[in-house]
């Protein structure tokens, strides 16, 4: 099977341009489609918040609480803050457009490295949460998790590049059970709790010595885990043109429902947590153990962990479609390879897609399939971007006035400057635990935007023909590079007699026997053209060759050299390993010769 | 530094062909020169025999005498049986030649298959036992040995492809260092044990128990093994013409000198083990064991280890001659590629080297380092090669009939029968130890020698011009292929006008609106070459290109499409990857197609 075959049975058909088309959403399609990212987040965001607190002993566990209680006041306000950015930007308010539209190019591409690195992380964080979830209810597959995360990648990957184009219809059915399900279990939960029938479970809890001093530091970075809640909010906003119209009215209502649903989704595990005393583990979530209490070992137990698993693979997948749309915009304005810029046969952005696939993996082996190594990283990255957002629509509004302006001003305002703040909290508790990565990072992004921005502008400018006065007429001398005279020889010999009326064949001598017979050969079959003999006193096939191709060149300066070689192409690539060396050689050495063409003549071999 | 700075820092400046001489050595200098790799056996000989028999428990190591006398013949038989091939052949008599030269093709491949395997593992195994040699001395490297090995294995092999020139005084110290050290630790020892100086010590002998029977299969696998003092006695006979003149009496002389020095040191090691009862242990060799008990853990003990260490790391080097000797054979007859068959700069064979070397490392990192795991691979090829030479001789001199030729063709037929015999117990007794990886790896290698002769053959027959009729003039279309016009599209259209009268430009639509403007520059800057518009449905730039090449080519059969790409080359390597995608893509497309050329023309950025 060749390459295009395999690729066809994997990634599909080409598909034409024209059938590039948009599915337009309705609201309870569009809730699903945009709030996986978002919602997923509660299967693991309870759990950081735990595992740091734990580091201070059991008995620390109770300031969940008031941790939750904050984090649901920060959704409501992101979440009234992108209500804003949809009203203003109808047509899909990306991070990366509105910073660069109200805040200049330097801050938009802050927010574009931001989320670059906040997809990845997006990628890992929610399938190592996948894994995990799944690992939870069969424990024995628990050695297998760095595995298994890579091949939900994969899948993930291949998926992308054929192009989910079924959107709506497969995102519907795991996201509601996710909802119902956590939702059953947080009432029944409440239940059972209400009336004590857990009592027995309850005394059963594990006491865990403190390692560190409940300190203002440690809730702050409690706290910081906890923010992992709010990473993908922003995706209804982005989304806009998706919606059925009135498509802004539409979205607007739904980013509400997602914020309700979130709030309520994120405090009922939390309380749960609370009250069932359940510790983080690390071999099964909290979530689980949870489930395991409250449904039993019975089928609702393990319906829960399959659509936990299913939404968190399709969280990963959203960072499909963002990241490479991203890297186009990126790569449209000049800021990255122009190769994210041209979607691929399937219509999707295959290099975006394979990047971030391959990012993710790598990720996930780094940090050996673990959600809690990577959280550190990952919502650095988010807020920075919603900060800059949010700023530019304060921005916006001082600059526009339109009507209504200025309860405007104050929502998104609050809302920057609340996520500022947790931009701040975030790096200071988590710097050493990893978000120096990502600090790190950005700029180094940024960097590299800007210096392939300067790259393409200065290659434009070189290449422009503003002002250009045509160049002379080109010289032009062929040589055939001759190592022996055969038919592959006389059919390059032929091929360059066709370029220019004077071709010369060169030869560099190794043993002046074998050039006593190649000139013998030559006056028969040679087609009147002249061998120039090189001699090569240090066996160097080269040195002789380009000795004489600099004295040729020295001629003038709009003289070209035309070096044709005879290249066999054999039947079977391992035959060619045994032929061609001294052309490969010779193409290497000459690639940035000026006025210099190296022209292979392929002559095929049965 | 440029990668040519560095090679000539590691691997020093090229020599002249005329540089290239013999060196001549006297017969003790040869004796140096051609031993170490025999004597250094001596090392860890006597071990791989113990470590075969203390399976069957402490008791049966009192076999190791038997054994050894055994062995000692072995050496006797074919040390006899080489001098007449010395006399036979002055020039040299490596297997694979004389066995080609009486049995014929096949078996003088079968013959340089095992030795091309035997010389990797003549490497790796010296280098693994020069280490033992070193952490027995120093324990605390012991766990660096797989690291030092590999830092031996490297230094050898630049140091060969610097070209060793003096290696007639770099070889002496050592080798009658280590001849010294052995005999006088023999010596010594033996006057201890007749004195009972030592009784103490062999009282506190460890008894292992037995976790085998002690069967007849045991006894010929510890044969087996010891089997690899054998190892490196051929070196002599190959290396004739370096002697001084009369060349064959030397290397006879030598050669004998050879063999008993390399019985009296083997047995007596032997003995001294058996008498000492020193057991193998993991961390420390025979001889170091025995070392330390006879002369103390003071400065002879240190000089024997560090003597051992060198001679071992010697033998090593020796293949380093051989086995590029022996590929530039098989490349100059056909039967390996070609470039094995050219010296390098420093007028050694450069790849056979660096193949060498990379494989014994390898070999080194798999075994973990280890002698002992090695030597089930060794001795197969080593005897097998004995074996086909040994018969060459016999058959020669059956076929020669030259004078005194009945005793001659006596002395070889005992010992291809021997040797033969050995090769057999080997296979047996340690195929399942290892020996089955050259047993299946001779016929593999056999099979690709004759395959790539026969496509050498084949090609040649293909490209000879006997009987050929010169090919009608050929007919030529030049097109350049266009993304867009500026400075370096106008330079590959100038070039392009300078091969052929008529040239038309090729670009491929994507965007009607681009093609529009395209199509407004080209008025003004297309130098009046037509262009012609393929539009793509598929967004695919190649395919609609392909068709059209189709198309072009099916004009007629000796009729040449060149494509010239107008190609940049940035001032930084980074810089090419954000261009050019589109040129790769297209030379990887069309490389094999036959009567079309792609010509990059390269436009030099600043």
């Amino acid at each position: 099977m060749n390459l295009n075959a395999l690729k066809k049975l994997l990634v599909g058909s080409p598909l034409a341009t024209a059938q590039a088309r948009h599915e337009r959403l309705s609201k309870t399609s569009a809730l699903a489609v945009f709030s996986s990212d978002a919602l997923s987040s509660v299967a693991y965001a309870t759990e950081e918040i735990l595992l740091i607190l734990v580091l201070a002993g059991t008995a620390a566990l109770h300031y969940s609480i008031p941790i939750g209680v904050a984090i649901a006041v920060l959704i409501a306000v992101v979440v009234s803050s992108y209500r804003q950015t949809i009203l203003a930007y109808p047509l899909g308010g990306g991070s990366y457009i509105v910073t660069k539209d109200n805040l200049g190019t330097l801050p938009g591409l802050v927010s574009g490295g931001a989320l670059l690195i906040d997809y990845v992380l997006t990628v890992a964080v929610s399938v190592a949460a996948g894994v995990a979830a799944l690992t939870s209810a069969l424990p024995s597959l628990y050695p297998y998790r760095v595995v298994l995360g890579v091949a939900f990648v994969t899948l993930v990957t291949l998926g992308n590049l054929r192009g989910i184009r079924e959107s709506g219809k497969l995102f519907a059915l795991p996201t509601y059970l996710f909802i119902a399900g956590i939702a059953v279990l947080i009432v029944y939960g409440v239940i059972r709790w209400t009336f004590g029938w857990d009592a027995a479970a309850h005394a059963a809890r594990a006491v865990i010595a403190p390692t560190h001093d409940l300190t203002l530091f440690l809730v702050l970075r409690a706290f910081a885990s906890g923010c992992a809640a709010l990473t993908g909010v922003e995706a209804v906003s982005d989304g806009v043109p998706a919606f059925k119209p009135p498509e802004a009215k539409n979205a607007r209502v739904v980013l509400a429902w997602l914020g309700v649903i979130l709030i309520s989704l994120f405090m009922g595990i939390t309380f749960l947590a609370r009250h069932y005393g359940v510790s983080p583990l690390p071999e099964e979530t909290i979530v689980s153990q949870l489930a395991r209490q409250i449904f039993g070992d019975g089928v609702f137990y393990y319906g829960l962990q399959a659509s936990t698993m299913l939404i968190l693979v399709l969280a990963a997948n959203t960072a499909f479609a963002d990241f490479p749309r991203l890297s186009f915009f990126l790569a449209r304005d000049g800021f990255l390879p122009r190769q994210f810029g041209s979607r691929g046969d399937r219509l999707v952005f295959s290099n975006g897609i394979l990047i971030l696939g391959g990012t993710a993996a790598l990720l996930i082996v780094i940090f050996r399939g673990s959600t809690h190594a990577l959280i550190p990283l990952y919502a650095v990255g988010v807020f920075l971007s919603f900060t800059l957002s949010q700023a530019s629509m304060v921005r916006r509004w001082i600059v526009r006035r339109e009507p209504g302006w200025q309860w405007r001003w104050w929502v998104n305002a609050l809302g920057a400057a609340t996520t500022g703040l947790v931009v701040l909290v975030i790096t200071v508790t988590k710097f050493s635990h990893g978000a120096w990565v990502v600090v790190g990072l950005i700029p180094i992004l940024v960097m590299m935007f800007v210096s392939i921005h300067r790259h393409y502008a200065d290659v434009a400018g070189q290449l422009s023909l503003e002002g250009y006065t045509m160049p002379p007429p080109m010289q032009h001398t062929v040589l055939v590079l001759v190592g022996d005279l055969h038919k592959g020889v006389i059919h390059a010999l032929q091929y360059a007699q066709t370029l220019a009326p004077s071709v010369k064949g060169v030869y560099v001598e190794l043993d002046p026997e074998r050039t006593r017979r190649l000139e013998e050969k030559w006056i028969k079959w040679g087609m009147g053209v002249p061998l120039v003999v090189l001699s090569s006193p240090y066996r160097s096939l080269l040195q002789p060759f380009l000795d004489y191709l600099d004295h040729l060149l020295a001629i003038g300066e709009n003289h070209m050299v035309t070096i044709v070689i005879p290249e066999f192409v054999t039947a079977h690539w391992w035959q060619h390993l045994l032929h061609n060396q001294t052309a490969f050689l010779i193409k290497g050495t000459l690639l940035f010769r000026k006025n210099v063409v190296v022209t292979d003549v392929p002559y095929h071999l049965r």
